[in-house]
This record gives C-alpha cells, structure tokens and sequence, in this order.
C-alpha cells in the first residue's frame, strides 16, 4: 500500500469536460459535474492536502469561484511551469497527480500516483499510472478518489468505509 | 408484481447528467431532458405520491423551477439525512427510489424497488435492484417509468397502454 | 420508389438532444446542431412542403427562433392532437414524419414513412419505418434527409447530387 | 512524407461539437474544447499558415471571438464559395484541410491532406484522407496536428517532441 500525503488536479478535463461555451464577449460558462464534491469531501475525510492547478486565465474567476464552492485552493500555473511549481512545493513521492493534456505528462510521470481521465490525451494516458474508466466533468474526480483511498489503505476498505457511513 | 404507492426522486443524475453549467458568480444553469415530463404525468395517472429530493443548496432555485414545471414536489434534503427524512415519512416496503450518488445507496438498497440509471456511480448500481439503459437527463426517468408501471401491472399492460391512449 | 411530398418535424428531440437549461426563472436554452440547415435546404430544392411541429409552451419561442433561422414553419401542437392536426392538414400516404417521442408514435405509425432518431424512445422506435444513427441535434434531420431523397430518387442519386453541387 | 505549409480548418464541428446555444433571440453561445489551443501552439510553432473559415453568419462573432483568443485569423466564406476562397488563395498541394461537413467534401478531397473528424457526415468521411478518432470540439483540432506533424517529420517525432519540451 501507497503512503500518499497529497492530491494535486488539474481542472479542465478533470473537473470538467474540457468544453466551454463562448459568446460573442468571451468564454462565459464552464461545465462541471456533480460528484466531484462528494470525492474532495472523502478525500479531507482522510486528511490529503489537496490542490487544483490551472493554465486558463480567461475562464480563471470561473474556475476559482466552483473550486471555492467545493472547498480546494486553486493556482494559476503556467503548462510550461508546472512540473517546477508542484516539485518545489511537493515531496512528489507522496503526491498523486490527475490530468489530462499533453503538457500534464511529466507530473503524470514523476508524481508517485498519475491518473488520467477517460478523457485525456493519449500522451497523458501513455504517462499515467491509472486511466480512469470516467470522464472529466462525469464521475473522473470520485473514481480517482476511489482509486488512491484503495491503495492507501486496501480494496475492501471502499465499500466498507461507505456502508459504515450510509 | 409490486404493490407500489410512492417514487421518490434523487434530482442531479437523474433528471440531468449531474453536469451544471459556472460562471464567475457561481452555478447558473442544469441540464434537464424532455421525456421526463412524459413519465411523470404517466405516473400522476396512475395515482403514485410523487416526490423529488435534492441535496444541491446552491442550485436549489434551479432544481425548484423545473420541478414546478413539471408539478412535482421538492424538498431539499442533505445527504446524511436522505435515508431518515425518506422512511419517517414513507412506507418503504411501498416506496421507489431512483438515484446515482454513493450517498443514495442505502435508500437504493432498502426501498422495495431500487433504480439506478446507467450513470449512477457504481455503488448506487451495486445497491440497486433495477439499472437503466438510459442515463439522467437523457431518458432515465421515462426508462425507470416504464419498469414501475410494468412492475405493477405486468409487461405487456405499457404497449397496451400507450396504443389504447395514441 | 416512394412518392413524398410532406415532411413534418417533431422539434426536441430531433433538431435538438432533447435537453435544455434551466436557471432559476426556467427554460432558458435548447441546443441545436449544426448540419440540419443543410438538409433542410436539400429538402426545399426538392420541393417538399415542411412544417416542424412542437407541444413544447415553455420552450416556444426558443424554438421559433430556430426554426425562423432555419426558414421553416412552425406550429404549437399539443401531444393528444397531434395525430389529428397532421391528418387533418396532409395526405399521410405522402409524408414523411420524423419524432422521438411516445406520444409520436401514431404519426411515425400511420405516415407513409415514419422515421426515429437514434435517440428515440423504444416506443417511438418501434412505431417507425427506419431508426436513424445519428441523434436528435447531432446530424439526425441531415441524415433523415438522405433517406427521404433516396427513397424518392434511387440510392445512387445522393452521393451524385451532392458532387454534381460541389 | 509530406511537404505541408497551410492548414485550413472549418470551424462548427471541428473546434466544435457542432452544436449551439439558442435562446429567443437567436444564437447564443457555442462550445469550444480545451486541447484545440494546444495543437495551434504546435502548429505554428512549426510554422505552419493557419486559417479558420466558417459560412455561419449569425454566429461569426461567438467564432470570432474564440478564434482570436487562440491567435488564428477567421475569414467569412459561403459553403458554395469555399473551394475557390481556398484554392485561389493556397497551393491546395501544400494544404490541409480539415472539416466535417457536406459542402466541405471538395476541400477535403483535393487539398493535400484532407481530415475529418469523428462526428463528420459519411460524405466529408468518404472524401477526407483521414477520419480521426476524436470528435470535433473533444480533441480533433490536437489529434489533426498530431497527423500532420507526424506525415512532415515522421512517427516517432511527435513523442520525442513533446518529451523535450517537457
């Protein structure tokens, strides 16, 4: 079994389905799904540090107020950034990493757990130690949150831990 | 067959996909789908209490619009108390239960017909008796329509049905 | 080879996913595709007479727009009348009618050629001469056109008017 | 392999999933896909012309506005004027071009490399070079530049690329 201490997600294609809509103004709405919340709360439960990380700064301030709602930090990191900022503020052989784009591959790579969306790209998928069996913004979230409680602490953990908690 | 008096509905997953739509001022918009108005009035007239229930706080005006569209009652119940508010107030052994999170479980298992559509989480289908083909906001609730009333009154009485009412 | 002259559209659920969104003051927006303008226009070079009809109120003028865009009549029809304002305004042995929903049924039954999207009710489907592959909203009336136009005029013709018009 | 200099891309159906957003007073909103940006990036940074057209008038500004926070000029152009727009303007040899629609079966057919994306009508399919496995608006746009860039510098580039700029 994994010791894991951190979560680190990327947002669009994991907490979404990677779409936006526009308008004639600008990108206006993002489409999030509605078990995400119900994996992050789980994930507290067992006391993860848990980060969102994002290279959108023109959806940021929709980003940042679903990311608010559902109680996890956010930062703006660049793609090109990114491998420093999680190595630098993260033992990486504690930290599991979710993505989905090319540019999340080297996270995927060297973070201690990588998991991709259904989703993802395939260079994503090459690079990841799990590929999920749902889709960013559809059930991506909770599943991997099923997949790193189950190997911190077991397969039958799960279902256990959910029955005692009916 | 079931001697069935009562639907309860989860309302995310199931009259939509669980996806909302955010923008910078928070949850704006779900996603409903047409054939549900179809079963409901279906089930109206054949005298089930029908009841919708929603642990979304921030989209309850949303879910309350909708459901009043289609003249179905709300009532916004959180997830820890979804299981006591259902059974003090009806008969499970006389009650359906329609819902996808992992919190809808202990209802899917305990109520006399548990149904789950095909994008229920997969403990919502390991605790349910019935899984749609169709998913939330995409025909689940027409599909979990259909199975009540063949449940109650046998297979061949829904074509009958339909064709004598065409 | 069939002699058509009719073409009526049930609207949600063929030129759209059947879905919408609600926001707190109700039905806010339907979703459209793009490729059913371009069978629309291939019907009225063929010179068939087209009418969509819809019994959805709330939606209405949503749809109206649409369906002005497009160029196409539009008319507000209950479900129960359906059946009897379409017999009553055209010959059935010379139209064509494409629905989705239970209470379209008859019509897909009793016209000349009844026609179901993928995504159609199993009802609707089996009330129906042909079963699209593509859905309500994503190519599902382009494709409805193709089929009416080969019925009237040979497989061959399709493939050969559209590179004659390139 | 290839000696390619332009890539032209449709817009609706292809940095799209071909739908739209109405609401009474028309057309509102459209929706875009998260990796689109990243293959343009890579696209230019191979130094490639890139140029978007669309024949959708009532939703150039929505297109518009998209394709200039992507950095790519959009130019107006009519289905029926769209092969003499391109092939007047480009050597249709040193040409991709990438659609999904019924009219875009000429381009698709006589410029160099012709692409279509999953959710393309079976006639662009049957003229196009290459039907990707993504749809458009879910990662066509970055799966064509993977194409493209592998038949200009071979298959094994396009991993070694994106290791290096890790």
């Amino acid at each position: 079994m994994l010791e894991l201490e951190n979560v680190i997600f990327d947002v669009d294609g994991v907490f979404t389905d990677g779409s936006f809509l526009y308008n004639q103004n600008g990108k206006c709405y993002k489409r999030f799904g509605a078990h995400d919340s119900d994996g992050l709360k789980l994930l507290k439960k067992h006391k993860f540090n848990l980060l969102a990380i994002s290279a959108d700064s023109r959806g940021y301030k929709i980003t940042e107020t679903r990311m608010s709602d559902m109680g996890i930090n956010l930062e703006l990191v660049s793609e090109s950034n990114r491998f420093k900022f999680v190595s630098d503020r993260f033992d990486l052989e504690k930290t599991v990493f979710v993505g989905d784009g090319i540019w999340d591959s080297k996270l995927l790579k060297f973070c201690r757990l990588g998991i991709a969306p259904a989703n993802a790209t395939d260079f994503a998928k090459l690079s990841a130690d799990v590929i999920l069996e749902h889709k960013g913004g559809d059930g991506a979230v909770l599943e991997a949150t099923e997949v790193i409680i189950k190997r911190m602490n077991g397969e039958k953990y799960w279902a256990n831990y959910l029955i005692e908690n009916w």
